[in-house]
């Protein structure tokens, strides 16, 4: 068995987890009016690979087994750029709405794979043994995957000992027979309330007297004194018409609470090794930030295309400023794609698995994030002010007031108030509703900051090489 | 009589109005779940006179008459100034949502009588006489005024009579004994479901044979045929913790629809002189935008002291990047005062009125408006990405998620998770959701967009003299 | 016979040529102070493929043939990532100043060859066939071409034939047997003074009556009637430690008039066929932004290098605004080799020869240009105002001064000030000296201006399925 | 006496001074092809107030007593206002090339009045009291001035006392009777070759233990071991015609070396009180970058009308993209113009000194300086590739290329070839020049670079009060 349909998926979720809404426990995930959708939009991985146009794209067939593109361990650029594919796709068809449910845990298996084999070559084999059995796990029972990386942090500038308590950084609490107790909290773990699995990473660098929170380890989200407390950003109920994407799409972060959660021995991928908390960590970004580029896309694509057509709706396409603001969208999304191209043809193969060129993956990161907000800008710039003063999907077809919204909205001919009022929804729903807010912050912050794309690309750059080509030609 | 109280206020507006919330007729404006929330902040103008803090700023006493200082007819700098002052005050007490009830009237008044006095000169006194007699009225009686001037315009790039049909813009389509009627339609009018009058200007110049379309009046919010369909924008009901603003906040904006509405000849102030529809559009908006910048001020003053204050709870106020962000919102906020009290300073009086210097004016809001998508980046940055996933108001105090909500969510020693949460909400709420959207939105277009803003730059600064300089030193 | 050496390109150029500076004819542009200097830059492309480290990539042995690689017509991506290669070792070579003395030249008989087969299609075989006898003279005899595309234009509102007088464009004056005659002037031509061979090619699309502008041909440098005005910017004299790189670099530009010069048949590439000019211009630009991005690669990788060695010689590497200056130089160069190596990947094989992608071809330049003055900036921040402060070369030396210049502009310890002050010396002559003008004037106009950029950026980038895109999810 | 003329200004710089050009000591600065330039370029400040045109801009009269405006401390708005608009019509006549003979110093002798009353405050009376002799002396005497401030501080991470060697800031060697001894170096010393009287302030605040580098005081500039190595930048002959500014302006930066110089004690501002170095250096700053901002008018002027002028000459005025980037450079100007205006109207009286808004200040400052690369590459862009292409001043009028160079390159009707190559020269001496690189480099580093006019602006600005708001409307 490797490919389960949307109704197992679903089916798997009702499972005694602890999730809640508003302080509210949640009985059924799958039934609940905001968790539920973010289940539909998840089983998109589910029912894509079922689905005649995209199974060449989302299964693997290899050796008689058949499973998850997402799961396929990238061997070289082919692989690369097919992943980078299906995972645009499905956020294509998830109308620009991240999916994820598999792609950010696999990369986090790749990468415990990698410091795995480093713990091995320190002498600690069973480490990747361990790493190896729960991938085969989870790819061939097609399981959906969360992550949890970053730590609540309390004080930002204080490190993980020196804060107000000790459980400002999720760590061993103790070590029982068979396994460990860790206690803490993450912050920004999406999916986890719709997914079967939480894999847990450090979120940095450790130092000697660290060892307690230098951790990773793997659970179900039903083990006991795992708590997931969703965020309500977002979940007031949505007119579909008004808001296409944001009704019925949805992706859930929680703050995920280990309270005293028991782990055991053969789900725990790092135990105190301080000097691997740092690799693991930036392992996991290097495909991370790889992925995010890639369900980027469609919202590149989204924001050039939405731009064109409402600029046309409105009979503005010929003029000279609307040219260059759209030439300036296309050549946002064309440098991201590109260089997201780019990166994965210059992948190196590090312990048999083909990583996309860091510093271009972080460049292209950069270059959508510091870029998103003006992107918007001109986005809006096009559409006009009625996105936020239209009237309402109702207004077109009252009896009231359905004559005068028709007759008034309408665009340049051929364009009627109706389609041209579902373009201004659209964008409205993507730049100035709280879905729209929300992509600004993930443009932000998800996948890493700005600080830390930018000192990745720092690292990465070979100065040595320039500084001495300077010096070359200053002639010293 | 000249100070209404909010009481008074609220009752003027049950006056059998016709407005429309998602294609339904609103009996009572005041009682409606959005649009009541939209009278008390307007209310604002009403209370503030009566409050000792604001009498001496907000009230006007001058040759025995007392009135609200939107309607004193700026005389000189120090006139603009208080006038800026108060706007800003009062927007600063509307929690950075516009209020602006009396603010944009007046602006049309201002500019009606300064265009009434060419009229005059041209020959038609009677235009500037009935525009005094209306402001008296609405001075004496303290009235709620808004402003539509935004023809719905179908194909933007053809004029008025080149569209598909001939009501794209507000146009007479009959005189009758005593007036003339008038059809068409408006977009983005604010304010006006509850204004008690609303005064229409044109929207663009107009050409010989488009008199039909150069026409100018006012009129009760009630009078018949006058129909006011709202917009639904962000009218989802908000927990008041999460959206300290927008749950308590709100202005509303209409697509304004003038069914052959009857307008008596004291209430028409253009009608048909082609070559002063330019002219009065533009006068209104040389006032408009120092009100813009005006009332945008609190909102750069809430960027700048809200991404202070969460950088200080998160405890990264000592790092380098931080320090460089708050500095550019400093910056930000400091270069749009700066000019606007220059603009005052520099203003020129025609025709009695004092008019503040348009081109800084203009400078100053294409400053406030160009950036502010990356104002509002800034401060996401600095905030983090708890502004789309930290827990809902009521998981501060739910017995089952509260303690580890209080426990891990603090920041930097002093700040607890309430005092954190309550920063990130507020800042969510003003940058990551609908009403965060809003003010992206009202940044691209309210008051003209940016072309109109660099348009009216281009031809207000004086490049003669500056070419003169540079063919000098060239030595031609 | 396909390699020349330097020694016979120099003597190549003793031919009779008519070049004048400053208003005097040259006698010998090989001895003369300034253009003996560019003589000697372009030798490069002469020596390098002599020289054991370059010649497996600066020469093509291909069917018992050995020619200079420039000459060789890409039939793939890696080709084109080759010639790439070239342009930017060459470049390098050359201390970042261009040297291209084959490539605009090879890029415009690419051209020629496609639009000639274009031609042939349409019933004129003669032009490809030309086209090809006139390639294989050249590369069979290692000649040195330059490339005359840029009219004057006299009026650059105004078409060809809307001029003041008719020569604005250059133009066909008379037909006589075997030839044409014609006169115009071209500006802007890049390296003439010291190329074997002349190809001129029209600047823009031309109409139907503005036949006598569509004309494209080559000819010797020494045909009478040609005449060659160099510009004298940069010429004065420079000390070779202070300006390291332009005092040892440099590339000729000239006004380059046809005093009714004759052309005969064999070297006419087009004659009259207007609706063929455009396209002619374009294609030759579709490889020659190639060639820019290439040759510009070398000057960012100084600009990171410089910054980096300065920065790090001033004792200032560690400070968080130098690194982030620095990361911003090294995205700058990354995204635009990223997208350079990218676009040779997605070429596209037209008529046989490799194109490279042009939507990226022109992201890559104008990101390069529009970015080129604040990287110019942010190397000049690293640098300090030593930059245009620092003493003379003679005052590390000089017996009164000496002693001073040494103990006092040392910088962080194990930087004394020679190696401080010839660095300064290097980022002044590459960012603060008419060396440094150049190359922002280069920056912004060579091989098309920004508008040229976008507009082909416009025209390249796919909008028609990412409107459909957001139409769908729009529900229209 | 109060007013020199020119000459007495030129007679008094032959007084032995040790000026050194490229390593050799310089006889007389006013017969030096370089030097004299400088000389008489700041001879502007001696022959305006002489001009009846400039008189009573340039002179003040009080209290019977005559003497130039630079001098006149300011006690209110109208004087800054009046200081400024003087810097601003020197630079102007000046041809953008900063003047400023008199400026600088006076600044430092306002900053050291204020400082010497602080210090009276606190028991040293004598300071303040020497200050104001000197004062007298210089102003009487109508003094030119320059000042030392910028140490040469070897590894800029390092403080004074932590360096290779102790000299590389300028501190006290010994003390004699009378006086005191001084050695080190500063750079960056602009105007001294050609001043009577050196002015030095410490360049940063210093600490306990670094008594000896706390250190101001004042010097003729023939005082012995004074030594002035001047640099080169710039140095080469220039056509006058094709470098109208720069051929015939000129200002000397140097490297200053106090070689062991004796100061008198009556000339000492400041001898080891630590605390106050770094508010002398900062309070001088206050006044110099009003200066700054003041001096940079006329270049922003250029920028605007030469765009403006060369756009006209092109026939490209009329384009979209042209107007919009002429909107930018007149956006650019009034935003700097606006602020500084408002800088003196916002002004403190400190100490009966009238000193300009220290954010207002630099904000514009850094306004200026952040966004001037970017308004050269506007300027060149509108401009043309002919700033670096076009042929020589000779060619205009030489028998052999004169009829093509005068056929060839006019514009647009009325605009012939000389007039549009003549802006051509203009634009290519401001831009593209070593004059452009100068002006390049001074925006970043002159008066304090980005950093610290950042460091000022967040320090300047109020954050507590906006920090309050935003607490208040969070609810906490």
């Amino acid at each position: 068995m490797a490919l389960r349909t949307a109704q197992e998926y679903r089916n798997s979720l009702r499972d005694g987890r602890a999730v809640f809404f508003r302080g509210q426990r949640v009985a059924d995930v799958t039934e609940h009016p905001l968790i539920g959708i973010a289940v539909e939009h998840a089983a998109l991985e589910y029912t894509m690979p079922q689905d005649p146009r995209w199974r060449s794209l989302a299964v693997v067939e290899q050796d008689g087994e058949i499973y998850n593109r997402c799961y396929k361990i990238p061997l070289d650029s082919a692989d690369l750029l097919k992943r980078s594919e299906l995972i645009a796709a499905t956020t294509r068809e998830g109308a620009t709405y991240p999916v994820l449910i598999k792609e950010i845990g696999t990369e986090a298996l790749f990468a415990l794979r990698m410091i795995g084999s480093l713990l091995a070559a320190a002498g600690k084999p069973y480490y990747r043994e361990r790493v190896d059995r729960y991938y085969r796990y989870c790819r061939d029972h097609d399981l959906a995957l969360a992550v949890a990386q970053t730590d609540v942090k309390g004080d930002r500038s204080l490190s993980p000992g020196a804060q107000e308590h000790p459980d400002y950084y999720v760590r061993i609490v103790a070590e029982r027979d068979g396994g460990i107790v860790v206690r803490g909290a993450k912050v920004h773990t999406s999916l986890v309330t719709n997914a079967n699995e939480l894999i847990v990473l450090p979120t940095r660098l450790m130092k000697s007297g660290e060892e307690a929170y230098a951790v990773s380890f793997a659970l179900p989200v039903n083990t006991p004194g795992l708590k997931l407390i969703a965020s309500p950003h977002g979940s007031e109920p949505k007119d579909p018409i008004e808001h296409p994407i944001s009704a019925r799409r949805k992706m859930m972060e929680t703050l995920t609470v280990f309270d005293d959660v028991f782990i055991p021995e053969d789900r725990i991928f790092l135990k105190g090794e301080v000097e691997f908390a740092g690799p693991l960590a930036i392992t996991f970004v290097r495909f991370h930030r790889f992925t995010a580029v890639s369900y980027k896309l469609p919202l590149m694509e989204l924001l050039a295309g939405a731009g064109y057509a409402i600029a046309e709706a409105n009979g503005i396409i010929a003029a000279g400023h609307v040219r260059d603001k759209l030439t300036h969208l296309a050549a946002y999304h064309s440098i991201a794609l590109g260089l997201l191209q780019r990166a994965a043809a210059a992948c190196t193969v590090e312990d048999g698995v083909a990583v996309p060129n860091t510093l271009l993956v972080n460049v292209a990161k950069y270059h959508f994030a510091h870029n998103y907000h003006q992107a918007v800008q001109l986005v809006q710039d096009l559409a006009g002010g009625l996105l936020v003063t239209a009237p309402a999907a109702e207004d077109l077809s009252s009896e009231a007031t359905g004559e005068y919204t028709r007759k008034y909205l309408g665009g340049r001919k051929g364009i009627d108030a109706q389609a041209r009022l579902r373009l201004m929804y659209l964008i409205a729903d993507m730049t100035a509703s709280d879905y729209g807010g929300y992509q600004e912050v993930l443009a932000v912050h998800a996948e890493g900051g700005f600080e830390a794309e930018k000192i990745q690309t720092f690292r990465e750059y070979e100065f040595a090489p320039v500084a001495a080509y300077a010096r070359r030609l200053a002639g010293i």
